[in-house]
Order: structure tokens, then sequence, then C-alpha cells
């Protein structure tokens, strides 16, 4: 079987000789080896990995499929390659160069005879293989998903009214982190009653009281990979119109869900779960996509969004998040990572929907 | 008084109209307004911010010196403030757009007629007025690092034998973030017994021995601000060469700190503290630059590097870290962050340097 690197340089067009990608995310997905800086030459034939002398011992021991060259000067070692393998053309990461970069780039190549390309394409072949997780990747999110249900499970036990959203945040992090995580997916959201309108909002000073929602929307980082999980729950008894506004998102969730598999449509998982909150009376309170791809970044390809013809293929893991916001009340959404199959998805996320009264 | 976007607009070539800006620190430092998205265009005679709806309510509010401008599309608002005021030529902001970004941007501009120019002009003169602090940027680094002491102060009252380097290194996170801290300006290093001869070493599972030194390269992040400190504890007695160590890294420190004052170079500094320790014998255990500069990002202009001819100005922020690092045995290094002033600086640390042992 190819590596990964083989099967990128297979997808090249015939003119191009060799790649050059900087992204810590990409790095690793390619090599393997994890860090902070690093040029990955994929040329025809053979990769290279350059690194500065910081790295050089661990890629040396860890780096996969490819050859580490540790460097003082980069333009020397590079050049030396680059003549080695006579490359005439060398596409950028366009995605991660910036302009500053690429000039720097463009002169150490054209002064070894090379030219650099910069479009679109070597993105978008990364992005053709990424967005398709192995198992290997699929039980690395399962076990950061596991982290974060498991600190969740931890913080919801030791909830209570007077707590603030961001001390119930930061606990929650703790938590996650005591267990084993790398860090946090993102910037968790905690927020509670009417600031759960808010899709995005920033856990604050504010209390939580009797009779709130508190939204968790959490994901924990593991050995390099996301996870991503939405739970609504209600401190004490919530009133009539909370209670058929969560049961209707947790509905139109199901829905979603039981659209997945390979061969849909994005946009049909999208509209399984708008329509149920359409017909239900919340048509213009679901503002953002259904969901998102995840991976080695929290937000990667493809989008779960209306009208999106991207055909979901076996492997792809994604989320179905509907929410309901109604401005100034109170808002819900309900979340779970998948991994697409051919009939269906396994879904990532064991912790329970069912209204959860604390 | 000008304001910052002002003083940036008269620094433009006399053939710019106009500059890009989509860095998260510089649309801050120009507008104040914090966000994770945006476009700031300096125009000659007007600055302008573009946001989406997600901000547009709160950048109303709160960004100063530009007209806020709310897009459901962008190139429809853009392309009318450019035919407004007939921009011909915009500077791209070449630090932070990406390839990718800089197409899509150029054909943005390029069809309400437009050029875009992308050299390092515009982050040059962005630099240049972000190395010099003022007193309210220097505010909010003190306020950081009181945050990161008083974290560090709680954590060292804890400290024992047995702990890992990984669980202390969170405690004093979580610290940092209860006392108000808005993250940490990095991932905090706490390194004990032969780890601390590596200088950018990661907390991991060992734990803390009795003779140990004990590392902690620490920086709170407050209201954008980063502050950065190094202190190097013993966890009890500690031999006669660790000591001396001490010593010598702490002389070496004070050199280094003497020798600061607006008027002399980078390189003059960085010679201060690596020639007493040259002198000292450990010449070749000290592999790394005498400091950086602090402000929005935690590593920023000057660089306080060997032969830097840069000269120091009142109002720079910077640190002071030589360190020595023994492969195999240990290493100790001490940093402060300080304001360079006319006659010398001000020291923004104020936790002691002696030689502590727990």
């Amino acid at each position: 079987m190819p590596s990964k690197i083989e099967t990128l340089i297979d997808m090249f067009p015939k003119s191009m000789d060799a790649a050059l990608i900087i992204s810590n995310e990409n790095r690793r997905y390619f090599t393997g080896f994890v860090s902070s800086a690093g040029y990955l030459l994929a040329a025809r034939g053979q990769a290279y990995l350059f690194v500065d002398s910081r790295y050089s011992e661990a890629a040396m021991k860890s780096a996969k499929d490819c050859i580490v060259v540790s460097y003082s000067k980069l333009s020397v070692s590079m050049s030396e390659i680059i003549k080695k393998h006579d490359i005439r053309s060398v596409m950028l990461e366009g995605s991660e160069f910036t302009i500053n970069a690429a000039r720097k780039m463009e002169e150490l190549l054209n002064a070894c005879g090379a030219q650099t390309i910069k479009n679109e394409e070597l993105d978008a072949a990364i992005e053709r293989m990424r967005i398709i997780k192995s198992a290997d990747e699929i039980e690395k999110i399962i076990k950061a998903q596991r982290l974060a249900e498991d600190a969740l499970e931890e913080t919801l036990a030791r909830l209570d009214t007077g707590m603030t959203e961001r001390d119930v945040a930061l606990d929650l992090e703790y938590s996650m982190r005591k267990h084993g995580a790398d860090g946090v997916s993102f910037d968790l959201i905690v927020v509670s009653g009417a600031k759960t309108s808010m899709p995005h909002g920033v856990p604050g000073d504010e209390r939580i009281k009797k009779g709130d929602f508190v939204l968790f929307d959490i994901g924990a980082l593991f050995d390099g990979y996301h996870s991503d999980m939405t739970r609504t729950v209600a401190m004490g008894q919530i009133d009539t119109k909370q209670k058929f506004v969560y049961q209707t998102v947790l509905e139109a969730q199901k829905k979603g869900l039981e659209k997945v598999k390979a061969g849909v449509t994005c946009g049909d998982v999208d509209s399984a779960a708008r329509s149920y909150i359409n017909t239900a009376g919340f048509g213009g309170y679901f503002g953002h996509s259904t969901g998102h791809g995840v991976g080695l970044e929290i937000h990667e390809q493809p989008t779960v969004s209306p009208n999106n013809q991207k055909i979901l293929r076996s492997g792809m893991v994604i989320t179905v998040e509907p929410g309901i916001y109604l401005p100034g009340e109170f808002g819900v959404r309900i979340e779970d990572t998948v991994a697409v199959t051919e009939d269906g998805c396994i879904n990532l996320c064991t912790m329970p929907k069912g209204l959860r009264i604390l």
C-alpha cells in the first residue's frame, strides 16, 4: 500500500516535480512527526523533511516515509536536494504560505533554478485525502471524545446554581487535561440563561440560575485529533416552551443523523434537520449550518450546509448540530460527531441526549 | 494627537492609497476592537472596519478611529468604499495574507479597478509603531505579569517532590486563569532535573525529585497582552556546581539588565550577559538569544541577539533571559521582562531572583 506521501505525489499534475508543505497539521498528517516548524518537500520518488536543530533528533527517530534533513541554513540544504532531483517546479501550500514567506521561498527556489507554482491544486489534493479518515484517525477522535465526555460528566456532577459560566468552563477544561487531553479543541463554550441564544457565546461572569438552560459545546484534543459535542442541560425545572424547544431540536438532530450515509449530499443532511425545525415553527431561529468535518482541525471539510451538493463518503467525520435560538429568551443545541459509513454512520459520542434536569 | 491609524497612513509611500490589515493583533492594535475575523481598510482620510454579522453590533459600539461596515457580501461592501475614495492601490498585510487569501482579495480589488501591492512596507511600518509601547500597553503587560507571579507563588507553595511536571504546569495554568488571566501566553514550561538542560522542554510525566532544579518559564495573557518570566528553583539542597551555575546565570542576567537603556544596541545587551557566562567558563552552554520583544504577541521585535545593531528606544519592552544548559545534568535560566527608558529600564517582574530552596 502506498504511503500517504506517495498517494499525494501520484495526484500531482504531470508538470509538477514537487510540493512544499509547511502547515503543522499537514506535515504531521504525512510524516506522523509533530513539530511547530519544518518544511516537507514531497518530490517524485522521495520526500524530505527539513527541520532545524531543535527537532532533528526527534524527527530522525519518528518521522515516517521521508528522509530527515537537519539544516543550519535552509537555503543550502534545500538547494542540494532541489539540484539532486533536478526539480524545476514546486507547488507551494497556498493555504499556509503567507505572501512574505512565499516571496522568500521563491527567491530561494529561483536561485537554484526551480519555479514556484502558487495555485490551489496542492491544497485541493491534500483536502481530498484528509477528508476521508482511516480507522486509526477515527480511533483518535473517539479517544478525544471520551476525554471530553468523562470531564463533562464530572463537571455536571459538581454543577450548581451560583457558579459562573467562566468557572464552570475552567473546571471542565482542567478535568479534560487532568484525564490526559493535550488541550481543548477550541475555547470551550459554557453559557447559561438568555446567553444560550447566542450560538457562539463566550463564558462570562454570569451565574447559573434555577430554570436556566446551560449549554456546553466542548471538544478535547488528543494525539493531534479533535472532538466536538454539544449538550444542553436544565438547571432544575424548566417551562413548557423550553421543553418543547428541547424536544424539537432533539428530534431534528435525530432526523439529521438518520439521513447520514455514504452517497447522500451534505445538503440532504442539513435539510433533514432544518426542515423539521421549520415545520415546528422555528424557521427563523436556526441560523447556522447543520455541521462540519472534524479531524486534525476542528473545522474541516465537508461543510454540512444548505444546498451543499458535496456527497458524503465512507470515512468522512462530520458533526450534526442543529439548534434553535430565541433572542432574549434561550437557545438549545445538540451535537454529535459521527463517522460516515456505507449504510449510515457510527456515532462517536456516547453521552445521552434526553432532557437532563439537574 | 493623531490616532494610530492616522499615524500609519502618514507613513504610506505617496503612491499608496490604502492598506488592508487582517491579523487579529493588528486590527485590535489600530481599532481596539477584539475579533477573530475582519478587514481593516486604512485609506487616506478614513479607515473602515469590515465585519460580518457576528461582530457588527459589538464593533459599532467599541471600534475606534474607523467606520464600521457590516457586510453580508464583502465584495459588494468593499467595492463601494474603494470606488467612493477612488482607491487605485492597496497594500496587503504580507505577513498575514496567505497566497490563497491574497489571490481572492486581488480578484476582488482588481474587479473594482484597484491594484494590490504585496511587499513588506506595510508590515515594516506597523512594526515600527508596535515596537514602541504606550503607558497603557505597558500597564497591561504588568497586569498580565502580576497574574503570572501570583499564580506561580501559589504553585510554589504547593510544590513537592513526587508531583509530575505536567500536573504542576496544569495547576499553574489553572491558578492564572482563576485569578483572571484570559489564557496563557504559550504552553507553560515546567521542567525538572536533567530536563532543565533543554531550553524549550515540554512538561511530561517526570516526577520532581529532591535535589532537582525546577524551571518555570511562564506567561499570562491579559486584555490582549502577554507577559514572560522564567524562574528556576531548587527542590531541597543542591550541590556546589548547581549553586555556582545558578549564581553565574543570575549575575549574567543582572549584567544584561544593567546594560539596557535607550541608545544601546540589542547586541550590546546580549553581549553583556553572554560575556559574563563565557568568562565563567560556560561559553558553549548558552545557545539561544538573550531576549526578545513582548507585547500583543509573545515574540515580537526587537530580537536581543548577538551582534544585532538594532538600537533600543524608550518604550520598547524586551526580555532578558540568559541561561546555562549542561546536557544530561541540569540547566538554569532567569528571565525578566523590562520596559526600556532613557536612562535604564523598568523591570515589569517583581518576583525575587535569589536562589530559592523549597
